[in-house]
């Protein structure tokens, strides 16, 4: 019998654990091999879910983890846990890795006829005084998350009666951690130094968060560039330092967004873009590289909207860059089309998302463009519960196609985003959107959706723009 | 100064008023004449809500009318209430109408230069022994209502230990009069002459809403076809005759669900499709008459995904129609491009929705196809609240073209419709569908959203269909 193929995965997350699995549902063992190396103590976990589990809606560490070494192996997958792989050969197609579990652990080379690089993000961390003080903590990681539920449980012991928490950075990780720990009981200041949170938004969308996250007793600071974190006399965080004042911290949370993690693919030569992720074609091969895939955060993705490759770190599409790599490796066929840049989040009870581009990122693409802002509610507006919800599109100048939709509002806000991540994927102007025949009855949607009275004006604005 | 064209417009609800609305926008009162008769006492109301203020959830009848007579008039409409159209003479251009407020009120004709036909429907009442007799009612108008209301504060004085509903009919308008009354407190029967509930899903879909409006204490019978209400010595309805068995009833609501109320123009010669629906162009013009138009409840609209006409009474498709029939009249252009067949609803806290074709509705066109059906939940699995939701899916066979989607579940099901919606609208196949950017984040959607769930199972079924 011939040797089987072998197919080396580096990361044990959601795009390299889908791709093992998807190729292993294709190939026996007798026809492909599958190594799997990670680092930590987890695989296929939602690093998404970390928040909830901080704020006690998720009971267990476990429950995030959607499936464990012991079932990768039952399903024929040779995972080797705590192992890093400290070297990408690419000409002698091979990695080395070490065993994390013995200090100064032994190094081996293992061969790949297909490598899967899934080496994940970084949570970004200036290099500013005090950072890396213990007290201040990065939610990328269950062990991440592990460490702020330890340091949380000892502030909560000391029974003081005040507890305060510091949040650096108001994005969606900022915001879903000052969400979990005020739910926690903690007094918290979120910091941020643009001129409103949620950068992937617009300024006058992110306003509306900012308002928001004031009336749930949160305290949002903008402009505030953090430029030190104090520590006390055992060197542990006590206070941010931002703009010139002193935020008091019994806990400091970065949630600053991620960078790809790609030291290893970088040293061994291969294409990055300008975020310093990897760069593929659609089947999520490396470029110029027939037998190396890349997926997940450690990736740059093709922007459908803007025609340009961009760094979006989401399991969503993790999972999806697993699938098409682990169909491709398995001998079937999958392209991974791209994205159109859509993110939902919340922040108690209030809803955010986007997709497309914002105002800033179509200048910059060159593209021209009215916008439009619309005030409805979610369900029919004589019924209880119908709260106000904010959509502005962007349509372009001339032609009506959308080009990027923002919601900001309460109950069933979120997903409607969808609609427009649907309408932008297959080129739809403003004008076709007006006709869309969504889901309608008096708990669900006004007679008109407010994503189509949003269209009704976007498409009012192209056609006056186009009389000019 | 030439004298003013004259557009009349019959109904005063959704299509009706939005026509004149939009023509009144677009053109001064000395430019358009606008007439419009409305036989009822109310303009502009949502009959969809009716199930919501009788459950008590919508505290007063006029939280329901979106646009009051004397708001109309502001506008510069010359609204004429309580008049009825007699009589419609399309070679004279010309309504007959009748004042309703006078015993053998007086009649007059009034000149049009544009029609516009908004008759709206009537709710289903099969020529049974007792279906006249007080206490049926139907829920259409919003006098039907009141009615209703009425009548359930009457029986509801009474003081008696238990009371009973029978709902006839278990569709849109019966699922939620059922939730409404449960809500109040009554004993709910449904009554059904299919094989399940809501005959809007396929037959394994409707078991599940079945099933579930049975855990919700509601007795469901199916394959119960009504023959008789029983009526009192007083002439009173108090009980409902199926299948031989005898249901008593305090109160009999009709959820047998409308056909268009187009008596009117076809006694004017106007054309009607099967379903007795006026039939238009795309302009919402009525076929071969240049300056009648007609829209709403009352006409047959292009089903893009079976290519036929078909009857479907929903408000969001009534406003659409009068939108395009004032910007056409008022010398804009706008057509109506047809719908996909998305409807949305919901009983308790089940949520229920459907768009595209049904299995039974695509044999019927010729199409052949696969069907999948796939549970998964509508947010991530770790979360509270996080509970099955199932997708059904129907794609076409060969090009795997997306024929149709029906979901059942809770908390944020319904809605996800749109996403099918969407896809249908603009031809996607159940591949393309796979790699959608859709909004994700644990509290709104599992990394793959149960909507990619099912294209994912439905594009493999295709797949294995073709290499048969």
């Amino acid at each position: 019998m011939a040797a089987a193929r072998r197919m080396v995965v580096v990361g044990g997350d959601a795009a390299g654990m889908s791709a093992a699995s998807q190729a292993r549902r294709l190939r026996s063992p007798d026809e492909l091999e599958i190594v799997a190396f990670e680092r930590g103590d987890f695989t296929s976990y939602s690093a998404c879910g970390i928040p909830y589990w901080v704020g006690g809606s998720v009971n267990a560490r476990d429950d995030l983890v959607a499936r464990t070494p012991e079932k990768h192996r039952e399903r024929g997958i040779d995972l080797r846990m705590r192992t890093e792989v400290t070297q990408i050969d690419v000409d002698g197609s091979r990695v080395r890795t070490r065993d994390l579990t013995e200090d100064g652990g032994g190094e081996e080379w293992t061969g790949f006829d297909e490598l899967v690089v899934a080496t994940g993000a970084k949570p970004l961390r200036p290099p500013l005084p005090g950072i890396d003080a213990p007290g201040v903590h990065a939610v990328q990681t269950l062990e991440d998350g592990q460490a702020l539920l330890d340091a949380l449980g000892g502030v909560e012991d000391s029974r003081k009666e005040s507890r305060q928490a510091v949040v650096v950075g108001a994005g969606y990780i900022g915001v879903e951690m000052a969400e979990s720990l005020t739910v926690r009981g903690y007094e918290v200041t979120v910091l941020d130094q643009a001129e409103q949170p949620m950068t992937t938004l617009d300024p006058d969308m992110g306003a509306l968060v900012h308002d928001a996250m004031c009336g749930m007793g949160m305290e949002v600071v903008t402009g505030a560039a953090v430029t030190a974190v104090e520590t006390d006399g055992h060197g542990r965080a006590r206070a941010v330092t931002a703009g010139g004042t002193s935020y008091p911290a019994d806990v400091v949370v970065l949630g600053l967004g991620v960078a790809p993690e790609t030291s290893l693919a970088r040293e061994a030569g291969l294409p990055v873009g300008g975020s310093g992720g990897l760069l593929t074609d659609l089947a999520m091969r490396v470029r110029g590289h027939e037998n190396i895939w890349a997926g997940g955060d450690c990736v740059e993705v093709l922007d459908l909207v803007s025609g340009l490759t961009r760094h979006v770190a989401l399991g969503t599409h993790a999972n999806k860059h697993g699938q098409v790599i682990g169909a491709n490796i398995g001998g079937g066929y999958a392209t991974f089309p791209g994205v159109v840049g859509t993110a939902v989040s919340k922040v108690c009870d209030l809803e955010i998302a986007r997709t497309g581009l914002l105002e800033a990122q179509a200048r910059e693409v060159g593209l021209q463009f009215v916008t439009v802002t619309a005030d409805s509610t979610g369900r029919a507006g004589y019924l209880p519960g119908a709260e106000t919800m904010r959509v502005k599109m962007l349509a372009e100048r001339g032609t009506g196609r959308l080009l990027g939709t923002q919601i900001v509002g309460r109950t069933g806000a979120g997903k409607r985003v969808d609609i427009a991540a649907v309408a932008l994927t297959t080129g739809l102007t403003v004008e076709q959107m007006i006709y869309l025949d969504l889901g309608y009855a008096p708990p669900f949607s006004p007679v008109w959706d407010p994503v189509l009275v949003a269209a009704r004006k976007a498409a009012a604005a192209v056609q006056e723009e186009r009389r000019r």
